[in-house]
This record gives C-alpha cells, sequence and structure tokens, in this order.
C-alpha cells in the first residue's frame, strides 16, 4: 500500500435500451469511451444498467408482473459470457477501471436472477462480480440474493476498489467488510427510485448514505445512479397511476463524495450525464488521523466480525476425493483479494 | 443457458425380447425408428428394457432363483461395447437422444451385475451411463450398487438432460443432485411391476414420484415404464401363484409430466405403446418465480448437500506417480458434465 | 423408538378473526377444544392463524400494500409471550398437541416479522418454534428468513412431529432434513391461495407435495389450510379486480396422507371444518421395507447432507467469556431435540 | 416489544461550570427540571459535561498541559456516588430518563479518568455507565478506554435507549452493536469542538453522522452538544493563538433526527439552549419495511459480530477457586440489559 | 503391547428363543454365567443370536416374507438400551469379555435393521457396536448396511479382540482392516444357514474363512454359529419344502482356531453346546515370524489401504459452527480405538 | 468379458536339474510337452523352477552359506534372454499357456537375484514378470524384493490369468490386489519346505491359502509345488542334520481348486508328477452371487486400496526434462494389463 492514486473518475447517470440487451451493451461502451475521452479513469455505471431494473414490481401486483420476469430473465446475461467480453473490451479500449451493474442469470437454474455489479480492469480482464446479498423489498420478487464470496475490494490502478449496491449502502456490516479489507474509492450503484412510498426523497436518501461511508471510512464514494426515460415509463406503466408514480421527480442522484463525507463538486440530479471529480487517494492519510475505524480508533477486543466468504453452491460435487466446486465457477474472474 | 429447447418427446413403453438381448437391441432399434418418424427427438426407454428385469427374484425364493442369476449374466452387456454402439448407430439414424436401461455387467467381476441407464446423443454418442445406486427390495438379489460417479446431467439438443431409475424416484436427495445441476428434463425409467405386495399400487406411485419432481424442480419428467407380455409371463412363472401375480392389472405406467407436476395429455397404463409430448423448457422460466429449490427459494446457507462423485473402484493401481485409474474405465464415455 | 402411537389427528381448515389477534386466540382456543372433544389427540392448525396471512402483497401493489405492513406487525406476537401461554393453556386443557401457525415479531427488531409455526406439547409446553425460511413470492414483501435453528423433529405423544409451512414443502432438502431426524408424522400447513397466477390450482399444488414427502417418507402427512371467509375478503379487497382474485374457488385444502402418499378419508376444499383421520405410526414399519430413504434405500456414502442448525443472530454478545447468545433467546422452549 | 412510546424529547446544549463539579451538578439539575417543566420525558445532556473537556490538550503542548490532569482527576466523579445521587434524585423529581456525560474516575487507579455516559432511570435509579471506549486523537492524552461491557441498551419509559460519546459515533461497528440490541432512541453526546483542524466542520460531521444512524437503523438519534462559555475560553487559552482557536464558530451542533435520516424542526447550532422534539416510536415500523438491518435486510449467514462485553479488570481475584469477579462491581447499576 | 493373555474361551452354539427378545436375553445370561462357570474369560455367541435370524428370506418370496420384517423390527433392539445393560450386567457378574450378535433398530428409521455384533467388556461397559457391512444373499432383504465406523479392534483383557459377521469373514480388505489395528483374537459369528443352495456346505465354508483367518493373520479365530431348533423350523416354515430345507444338516459349525490355522481340539456341528479352547496370544509372536501381513512380510510402499471409518449420518446436525454428529450419537459406547 | 474359457489345467510337481539352468531349462521343455500332449491348456511349474531354491540358507549359517549365492547367481537367467526364448518356443510349440518360476538376475546389479514368475503365452510370447515382492523368513538372504509394477493379471486363452510365489499367497492385500483385476485363474507357486520349524506342516499351509483365495474370490487355484530329489538333498545337505531335515515328509502339495474353495480331484504329495483337472470359468459366476467380494459383496466407499504400480528403479535418467523412465525396460513383455 505504497501507491496513492490521483486521478479523474466519472459517475455516470444514465437510462439503460429498457430490456434490450445488445443495444444497452452498445450504450455501455459508447458511454465508457465519451467517459476515457474527458479523462476518467475509473467509470461507475448505474445497478442493473445491463438492461433493466424491474420498476413493475412495485407498479403492479405480483400477479401481474409475473410474465415480466420472463422478459428480464431472457435479456439477463451470463458471468463471464460474451456481452461481458464486449465490455472488457471497451474497458481495454479506454484504459480506464470499469463498474457496471448486470442482471445476472444463474448459472444452472432457469429461475433464478441476480443484482450483480461487475468489475472489470483496464486491461479488460473481469476482476470480480458481486451479487446483491438481498434485494429491497419489492426488488425481492424478481431478484435471488448473493452469498458472502463476492465481498471483496480489488487492487487497481484507480486504488483499492470496492462496491455495494443500492440499499446494501445501507447497511453497516457490509460497508464496514469492505472497508476493513483496505478499501480507497467505493462505488455505489443506484436506480431511480420514484416509485417507493411518497416521503421516501431518493435524493436525500443516497446521500446521507454516500456521506456516511466516506465520513466513516475516510475514503471516496463515487456514486452512479441510473435516469429514467420516457420509453422506459412508457414501456413499464399499465395505467395512468403507474405512469404518474414512474414521473415522479428527484428519484435519481450521482455524484462524487470526498473523504471528510462531502460532496465534490456538484451532483446530478434525475438527468442523463457524466460526473467528474478528481480523485486523490493520498488524501485519506490525514484524514484517518482523527478516526481511522479499521485501525486505531476501534477496538477490535470487543467487537469482531466474521464475513463468511465460502460459496454456497446448491450443490457440491466431489471427484477423486477433493470438491470440484460449484458447477460452474466463473473461471473469467481473477480473485484479486486480498487476504 | 441462453437455449430452451422446443421439441417433441416420446415415452415408449414397451417389453424386451426376454433375455434375448440381440432381439431387443433389433426390436429397440426399431422402436426408435418409429418415434423418430414420429417427429420425437428425445426418445425414453424403460429400466432395462435390455434384456430382462428379474422377476424370479419376487415369485421365487433365493435358492429358486439362483440359476437365473447366470441367465441374467450372460443376457447382459458391456458398456462400452457391440450393443451400446448398435443403439448408438440407430439414435444417429434417428436424430434423436436416446436414453435406455440396461444390465450391465461388471468389466471385472463375473458376479456382478448392474442397472443402468445408458445416455445416448443424436450423433451417437454414448453420453454416460448410470448405474442405480440401490436395487429396490427383491432387486437387491440380482443387482449390484453404483457408486455416485454417474450422477450427472448431460447437455444435449433435448435440453440438460438427467434420468433416475424406478425406486431412485424416491430418492429425495438422489433428484436434487440432478435438479441442482440445472437439470431441465428428467427422465424416469420404471419397469412394470405386478408383484409387489397387493396394497402397492404401481401406477400411482409411479404418478406420485413424477408429478413430485416436476413440481419441486419445475422440470418436464419423461415416465417410461415397461410392459410385461404372455411371454414373459409365460419363462418367469413357475407355479400358478407366480402366473397370477404376474398377470396382475395396473402395473404400469408411462407418460409426460411438466413443470406444474401435472401430466400433459394421456398417459399408458399396462399396454405397449409409445407416448408423445410436447416439451417447451422455456416454460420452465416462470414456473420458478414461485419456487426454485435451486435458486432463490433454497437457503444454503442452511443446507449444504455434498455429492460424492469420485468413482470407488474395487482398486486404484498407479503407474508413474498418477493413479491409472479403476481398472477398465468405459473409455467410449464422453463426459459432458457441467463441473 | 420403541413405541409407535396410534390415535386419532385433526386437521383444522379454518380462518382467523382477521388481524384481531385476541378473538383468534380464542377462536383457536374454541378448535382446539372442539377437535379434542371429537378424540383428537393431534391438532393441526392452517399457516399463520395467528391472526392473519398478507393478502395485500398479491393483490396491491408494495406502495400500496405498505401501511398494512404495520398493521401486520400490531397483530404478531412474540414467542414465547401471552398468546402462546393462552395456547399452552388450551392444548393442556385438551391433552393435546398443537401445531400452530402465528405471526411473530422479531425480539428486536421492530421491522421484522416471522411466518412461524409453534409446536406445543399436551402438557402445554412450547416444545419449538419454526421460522419459515423463505416466504413465497410475494410473501417476501412481508416476513423475514428463519434460520436453520428450527428444523427440528419433537418427541411427543403423538410420535416424532415435525413440520413445514406452505411453501417449504416444496423444497426437498427440507423435507428430508426433518425426515432424517426420524420423523413419523409430519405437520404441512397451509393458507388459501386464491390470488396466484391463474393456471397455478393450489388444491393439486398442495396434494402432489403431500403425497410426495409421505411417500417418499413413509409417514403421515397432516395437512392444515386456512380458509378465507366474506370477511377477510372484504377487508382487504380495495377493488373489484381483487375481490374477484380473492373469492378465487379451489383454492384450500385440508386433509390427512398415509405413509403409502394417498389420502386418507375425505380432504376438505375450501370451506371451514376440520378433518379427522386414524394415524398409526406402526403402519410405517412395512411401508419402508421397499423404500427407505434415510436408512437402507439411500446412500450415504454418495450423499452428504449437513444441516446448518446454529442460530444466526443479529449480533452475539459474550460475558465472561462464554457467548450470551443472542440478545432475548426464547427461553420457554424446551430442546426437544434429538441431537 | 409490544409498546411504542411516543412523547417529547430533549437536546441540552450548555457548557458546564469548568471544573467545578458541585456548581455543574447543580447546573444539570436545574435544567432537568427546566426541560421536565417543558415536558420532555427523555433529556440528553452533552459529553462530559461533568464538568470539563479537556482543551488544553489541542491547545498546549503535552508538557505545559501536564498539571492540568490533576485538576481534572480531582473535578471527576465516582460511578456510582454522591454526585450521581444527586443527579438521580433530580431526574427522579423531574420523572424523566436523563443521559448525561461525566468524567468519571477510575474506581483503583489515581491515574485513569474515563470519558462516561450516564444513563438514568425516571426513578433517579442508574441504569447503567458507558466508558467510551477509545478517545479521539488528543483527548488520548487525558482518558482512559473503557471496556465492551457497556455495549447496552436499557428499557426505559422513552424506548429501548442506547449512546454513544462523540466519535464513537462514526464507529461503525459501535452504532451496529446497539442496532442490533433492539435499540429505539440513540443519544449521541457531543462536546463543542473548535479546536480541530480547519477544514472540520463539527456542526456538518455531527450531521453527517446523527443522519446515517437513524437512517441506517430507522431509529431516532438524539444529539446534545456542550457549548462554549467565554469563562472556559479564558480558563483555559494560555495565549492568543488558543484564544482564537477555542472561538472559532461552528463548532457546536444539537438537534433531533427522525428515523428517515433527516433533523426533526430545528437544530441550535453553538448557543446554549435546549432543542425538543416529539418522538414516536411506532414511526419506525413502516421505516423498516424497506430496509431492516437487523432483520430481514441483513444477512446474518454472512455477517457474524460478536462483542465482547465481557468486562477486562486490572486484575481478577479468585477466592476458592471461584472468580470474586472485578474489584469493585459499581452495585448501584441495576443491569436492564437486554440479554 | 507388552501383555499376552493367555486365558480360555467360550464359543457358545446355541439357538435362540425366536423373535422373543426377553426370553433370548434371558437365555444369553444363563450362557454367560454357564461359560464363565466353566472359566472362560471371552464367551462368543452366533450372528443376531438377539433374537432371529430372518430364515424367511431364503424360504419364502420377498412378498410372501413382507409381514416378518415387521415381526423382526419389532423384536430388535436399540442400541446402547436395556437389552444391552441386561447383558453388560451378566458379562460383569461373570467377569468376561462377550461378543454377541443382535438385530438393531436404526435410532431414526423405522424401516432399517442392522445386524450388529456388540463388544462388551469383563467391567459391563459396552465397548463397540459393528454393523455387518453388506448383508449376504437373500439377508439383502432384512438387513441395512453399516458404515465403516465400526471396524474397530478394542483392548479387553482378552487381548486385542476383533470381529466380523458370517459372510463378512469371506471379506479379505475387512480382515485385513482388523488385523492391520493389531487384531490378536478374531470372533466370526455366524448363523445355521441349511437354506443355502444344496453345493453349499455351510461347515466346510466356515473353517476355510476361519483357517485363512488364523493362519494369515496369525491370531485366534473363535468361530460362534448359531443352531436351528425345532420350534424355529416349525415357527418359519410355511411349506413341506421349506421344512425340509430348513432341516437340512452339517449346516453349523463352532470352534477356535489356532494362529498356524489349525482347529484347536474338536469343534461342534449343528448341535446346541459350548465349545472351549485355551487361547495364548503370545504364540502369536513365533508364528509371525515367517509371516506378518501387518509388518515384516508385507509391502506398503505397494499397497496402500485406506478405511473411512467416518460415521455416513443420514444427516449431519451442526449447532454453534461446530457439526452435532449423527443425530443419536450411541453414548454409551467407549472408543478403545487403536488410533 | 463375455468369453468364459473351458479347458484343461495342468499342475506340474516336479524338481529341478539344480543349480544346472541348461537341463532344467530342458525338463521344463519336456514336461510342457508332456502335459499338453495330455490335453493341458495351462500349465504352471513351481516357484523358482529353473533352477534351485536355495535351501542353504535354512540348513547352514549365512557365513557357512554365503559362497552358494555365488553359484544361484551364476545359475540365475535374464528376463527376456535366451532361457525365456526357449521356454516361449515350448509354449507355442504346446500351444499352451505356460507359468513358469526363476532366479532372475538384476539387469544392472551383479548382487541381486529375483524369485520371479513367468507368463509366458500359447503363441511363445512372455506375457510378464512377477518379482516376489518379499521373500520369506530364511530366503531374504538370497532374494532381492520386486515392486508393484508386476501385479498383474494376462488376459489368456485360459482366462483372466494371474499367480502369486509362495508365502505372497499368505498376503491379503497382494490377493485382493489380482482379484480386483478380474482374476479368474490364480496360480500359486511354491517349494518343497521339509525345512522349516517342525510344527510347520507345508501341505496344510498350502491347501489352507488356496482353499481361501478360491473361496473368497470365487476363482480356480493351480497349486504347483517343487519335488525335492535325492540329487538335490546330497548336493545341499552338508551334515546329516541337513540331510535329516532335508529328507522331512509332507513338504509339498500340488493340486488345483474349484471356485467353492474345494480341492477338484486329487492332490499330490511330496512326489514327482503332474495333477491334471478341468476348469469352467463359467462355473464362478453362480459362486459369486453368494459373495462378490470386488464387486456387490464389497464396500468401496469404506475400503479404498492402492496399488501403486510405478516401477522402482535404482535410478531414473532424465533427459531434456522428461523422465527417460527405468534403464532397462523389459522390452520382450508384452503389457497385457488390463488398465
Amino acid at each position: 500500500m505504497t501507491h496513492y492514486p490521483a486521478y479523474r473518475a466519472a459517475a455516470v447517470q444514465a437510462a439503460p435500451e429498457y430490456l434490450d440487451t445488445p443495444a444497452t451493451i452498445e450504450k455501455a461502451c459508447r458511454l465508457i469511451d465519451e467517459a476515457a475521452g474527458n479523462g476518467a479513469e475509473l467509470i461507475a455505471f448505474p445497478e442493473v444498467f445491463v438492461s433493466a431494473y424491474p420498476y413493475w414490481n412495485w407498479t403492479m401486483t405480483p400477479v401481474q408482473g409475473g410474465p415480466w420476469f420472463e422478459r428480464l430473465y431472457r435479456s439477463a446475461i451470463d458471468v463471464p459470457g460474451p456481452e461481458v467480453a464486449t465490455l472488457g473490451a471497451a474497458a481495454q479500449a479506454a484504459g480506464s477501471t470499469v463498474v457496471i451493474g448486470v442482471n445476472e442469470r444463474d448459472p444452472h437454474s432457469m429461475g433464478t436472477v441476480y443484482n450483480t455489479m461487475l468489475f472489470i480492469g483496464p486491461d479488460g480482464e473481469l476482476l470480480g462480480a458481486h451479487r446483491k446479498l438481498v434485494p429491497t423489498w419489492a426488488e425481492k420478487l424478481s431478484w435471488g440474493c448473493g452469498d458472502g464470496s463476492s465481498l471483496r475490494v480489488y487492487d487497481t490502478p484507480a486504488g483499492r476498489l470496492g462496491g455495494l449496491a443500492c440499499g446494501e449502502n445501507t447497511n453497516t456490516l457490509a460497508r464496514f467488510a469492505l472497508l476493513a479489507q483496505g478499501e480507497q474509492v467505493h462505488v455505489a450503484s443506484y436506480i431511480a427510485l420514484p416509485v417507493a412510498p411518497a416521503d421516501y426523497d431518493m435524493v436525500e436518501a443516497i446521500k446521507t448514505r454516500a456521506a456516511a461511508h466516506s465520513f466513516e471510512g475516510k475514503v471516496f464514494t463515487v456514486v452512479a445512479c441510473a435516469a429514467l426515460t420516457p420509453t422506459i415509463v412508457e414501456t413499464v406503466a399499465h395505467d395512468t397511476g403507474a405512469r404518474e408514480l414512474l414521473q415522479r421527480p428527484h428519484s435519481a442522484f450521482s455524484g462524487i463524495f470526498g473523504p471528510d463525507g462531502r460532496l465534490i463538486g456538484d451532483g446530478l440530479i434525475d438527468e442523463e450525464g457524466i460526473v467528474y471529480a478528481d480523485i486523490d487517494v493520498s488524501q485519506e492519510i490525514q484524514a484517518k488521523q482523527m478516526h481511522d475505524i479499521i485501525g486505531h480508533y476501534n477496538r477490535f477486543d470487543v467487537f469482531s466480525l466474521t464475513v463468511h466468504r465460502d460459496p454456497k453452491p446448491a450443490v457440491t460435487l466431489t471427484e477423486n476425493d477433493t470438491p470440484a466446486g460449484p458447477p460452474e465457477p466463473p473461471a473469467g474472474i481473477t480473485d484479486h483479494d486480498v487476504a
């Protein structure tokens, strides 16, 4: 830990080509190219940018929304797989580290889709994939739960990089699990959420969590949130109530927070765009002098946290006395684990 | 897992030319040809169709039945071997995936016969062979037990295909071991069983298990059961009691079940014939939304199942520091295993 | 295992006094009294009989249904607690073993309710409480997930007794985990589910699972399913569509299945009532001669299943070098575990 | 957990009679009386209100500040002790729950003072005392570290009450340790901190942490921060630079945050005063429906946190083979611990 | 291994009170008393002496024999359990080591009975229980298979003692597994087997195996075989053929073999009685000078045999991170294992 | 394994022309011709028939016997080599499979002689050579130890053929290693052993082992033992005591055992001669129905035996990073190994 990267980061606030995975991958590649053209060495995309957030779970009853699940499943991708390869090629062409959310098909079950964040290195290599641990409320109707195996921090040219999806940033223990691995830069990916109860202000909810994570951990937090387009609203809204709900403003926010918990420059609300900020990892050193919760300011004689990272496959198949592991280990993933 | 086959499947309910292996192989080839002519891309045959079920175990005492064992042994086949090659050629000519039960001689011991299911691809290749893990009750007098090495699901043009023989379909763990590998279509092979205790209704017993496997796993289950002919009865029945028992009706059932656990179309009871049904693997997607026991609806932090698939040979011979494996690995078997 | 109870069992198909816990507890006590009066020594109640199934999750959007969660939470009970004590007193007065579903409040969090089955002995003692491991589809909007600590079989005068709630009976591994502990009598509790997709036939779905569990394990299965009353429909239905959906017939089934997988006597569809059947545990002995999947017919050298029954508390507090356990262990629960 | 208190809470922003413990105790009693007069049932005081924050650690060199330690030590109090009794009497008179920070003398060592929060019930009883686990930066020159034994939540008429001092509110694990015990209302006590590095904005730092704790845990957070008076500045400032630093504004903030992470009403910056807000614990129920990190939204199969609450005395004296316990157990403290 | 016991051993050739467990236990105790009275310090009983060998498997068809299984199950015993305690008390009274065969009920399953050998020390303690690994031919209809956990040699006053049941003495590897643990005295328990095919001479088959084991291992082998009584024949024979078969002579043999493979004194054929012989373990020393297959005469660089002694329970239940083991560990068994 | 040979086998009991290798080879060829003339298709010769058993090791002290080693070494042969070729020609002329014992010179060392069994096909080809693994007791003074590379079973017209020399037939694991490879006919070669301790009865010792191997494996065992001639006695006996010892009768036995462990026809004791018996491999099938220790009657989940068959040369010479293999692979040996 003797290198303290300083570089420009980009948070992409954009909408997918809804449920159209090839077109969305193309759009993602275009945005990587644009952000890299503006000097970004770390480019963060929203949650499940590829290629749909299941809004129907919030606006329809489960029975109404049922058939939409198949559309989600069919638009989801395999990890690794051809779409990941295309994104990797774009990252490599840009020379940037890319974090992007996708819907991932379970390698064996036709009934389980994961909300997954991909971490791709500037050499185009897939560093890892994090499946969201618990979907939030209505999202439970569409996504399965990941296991602890993906709670990892990756050593990248953009610093020690971790990430959590949306509501996971509320989870004190998940956040600490990444900080404790030496996380220097955190990507918090979100989707636009106009469909929550009326008193839920998504912009504030995003800011509170980003500020807290940056302040507690003395890290940079890059928030990349999805935007909603009229096309998406039109696709999903099945009646007037749903259409109105989906158009509620102040539902998306992207921006970059410093290790003092404050927003750097401006954030972007609702609209599509790319926010840039300069990150200097060495600024975290002095900030930690006051409170270093993974070091001198904590008490590990009092608190002991264990994170169970063993994969939990549906079945373990052993051959010749050694476990063959889960049926389809994502062979393309290099373990940049700190342990 | 981006291809969801849709095709016609056939369940053959037929009797072998009892203990006459060449004639039975010929009959099997004829039935493959007929079913393929009717459009079947997956053709399932009964348990030990080649070429006898040892009914004497149920109707005679072990001492009376003893000499029949040698007849069984002599009619059994080697896997791989010439009979398998003939079946492969028929499958290739038909362009269909074939699952068929055979009596298999142990490659080394003259005293051990296995109840084996063969999985043959439409290119005529032997994909794998599954030796029944535990014979049922009186069957223990004739067959040895397989090991876990054959608990596999094969990637075929007919979808991810697995199978279990007769009573194995009662074994919760064996069934789950296949489902967890992503099984999409399950073949359950049976024999006509008129010889069980009087209150055992074989037709209901078959239906209950097929419905359960389909419902739990949200898969298609193709049940292929053997029929009994007067010739077989005459061959095996050594007295009036045995003859009457062997003629008890409602002892065989073949049919195809959908992912909702319900029979598709009609089933066939007792008589010889071929049942057809259209399988569309993509129907399993929505069915899994309610319960996906290999994905979102299970708890692999609570349940961890290991399937020990290492072969258990009588001896392992090593040469030059690496195990030479069991004496005669069935070299013709291509491992289409998922791991 | 030298005692094989023979007695009369009752499956109660009834509706709660919706969201009115005191009135429902009173109704439960009345029904216990009635069933015991008719000779029942084991009385099974439906899933979450105390005191509401959250139908709104299926008929409303999550945002519409949000405020209903608080009603559910307030009507939920503590385990142990005064309501449990009242039910215990009724069981003791009746001299019957009682299994009943309740909504249980998490002892610490105000945001988590569990779908819990209570097992109460004829001495009124709370034997154990099983929190449903994974709620089904729309139910995920209301209930948290239990851990493995409650996968237990209890030694009762009604035999070795286990139970699973609703969709858990689809879970092959959960079912086997109980069977492997020597389960002799299984209680499967359900709710009336008229609100599933149109092609989902709840009566068939219940029967398939009960028959499978009984047949595979050679056990008796007592199915107790909730009924729906016009009052409940009126309470929950917020529009015409919901009202129609909630009134769909063929959505509830109660009955008792024998170790051959067949229904004993008649079942009850949709209407309130109590179904009785005579259970004779010793009938399971001969049924197992054919297939005993927890004994002679399985292969535990091939399949090894571990059930992680350690509780998973939010925090473990240690005092004086020994863990104090989760903050509020349900002290009233006597562990009748086999281990 | 069937009672959800609703009441008025008060956060006292005030300065002690610096290093004059009797006068400060008197002032505290007066403020308790005032707040209770305005209807407050929970009254929170700042960190080490009794009776000095050691500003000299920040403005003098350690050698210069050395003699001041003895003044701090002499003004510190025993817990329990007469000052605690006086505060208890005031609480009892007011009928309010009181949380207040004090400098506590170690019962045995003359060189160790703790930064301690007292929790006093409306019956005047001392519920517990929490010694700050790690002092912040320059504070390490004056205070010793507490152990885990005081990480407790108390069952009070004001709800399940926990608290942390100043920088401890940055500690993700300390905060979670309280939330996991079912904390409903959190007291965060602070001191005015004009003496930190220039880019440290104490008001923002307080708000960020309070918002995060409330939002993550869906709890109310009562922030009570000390004020600075000219007298204190005059007492401590030994030169012009120190005096200027001590007078830097925007260094203190008190206020009350709701379970959505937002400030209720106005906060108070720098000036002495009392902030009031109405707390309704039942509002936390619906807020948890989205994310309940101690319940349905967490993954305790992945994260297991142990809090070692065993006291760590300087010596454990055993008699007759059984430990006699720590030398002087604070006998006046009733353990309202949840375990 | 510095003590070489010399003592008198007894091989009991006797018939049980068929299917009458209390009476058989009483007879066993009487025989222990008699043999000890004649100086025997090691007393070996036949296979499944308590309290029936399932002859019906050989003389009836499985369907005819089906109901007899329940009689067997009901007459079987729990290990440990009251019958074991009674036998232990008799051994203690006699001051003799006792080996005796019993039918053992599986602790969980009502469908599985084991053919088990009990090893009881002269202090009445149950040293261990060995479940026959594979039942022979027709026996498979009644008994389940043990696992490797019971392949143990016990350190007793009668020397290092091992044992195998009936056909297991044919199993080269099972025999070696005991020898390799330093077995000095081997008990081979058998039943009278008049019911095998006509060319099977049970007396010769027993002698061949006993001689081989003694000769190969240079150990004493105590053969205890059951006798048949007219009562048993009458009980089991359902027709003339069966009666004649059951009365076939030359079907039982008991005797004691020396380390040179030769019978010491006379053996006993068919009739009930007790055979005595003097054992002097030190005679094995010189016999091993020629061939010591577990030492100097073997080649463990060429042959490596692993015996998998881990129990194979139907389920492993873990609590608090450590496996709770199989549901009902036979707590009364002391592990005298050599490892 | 579809061919079950039936033919006449011959066991030659004869003495070599002691230490005169050319004459002994000639005698061997004569005996092959004679036996084939009598219809024998398998002809087994004694251990080290070519051309001396080193009796001096038993009758002289090692120092006395020392010079005799050189005589042994000089009379030993190379394998392959001219003497082997001559024997092959005889076998080919006879059209019989021949097994014969020889003293084999180590290809590199002048101080090491092996006790080797040659397996020669009816085409005269050398199928393989087995070096005795461990010489017995006094034999250790003359012979080196073989390695595991020769533990093979050969597919011959006489069936699957294996063999072990003398004391190796005591070695449970060596015997099983051959059985497990599907051995159908076993050759056990011995020498006349009048020189063992007085209580050692060589005839009984041979019979016990042959019966055991046949009975356990359900195979035919052909025992060929050497005879002693007055010439040999005269040659080796250096004093009266040695002469008397060497003339002790009942020291040699040849005969052929069936798969039931019983001798077929008569055996031959001490005298020279040839014993014939008819072998029908298919008789093994039914014999295995009772116990098949390499198949249905064993438990390879419990016992796993590895036989390390890699050659153990004095040096392995590698060239260019890949091992060049053992110095002089016996190139004339065709590997008919099953693997």
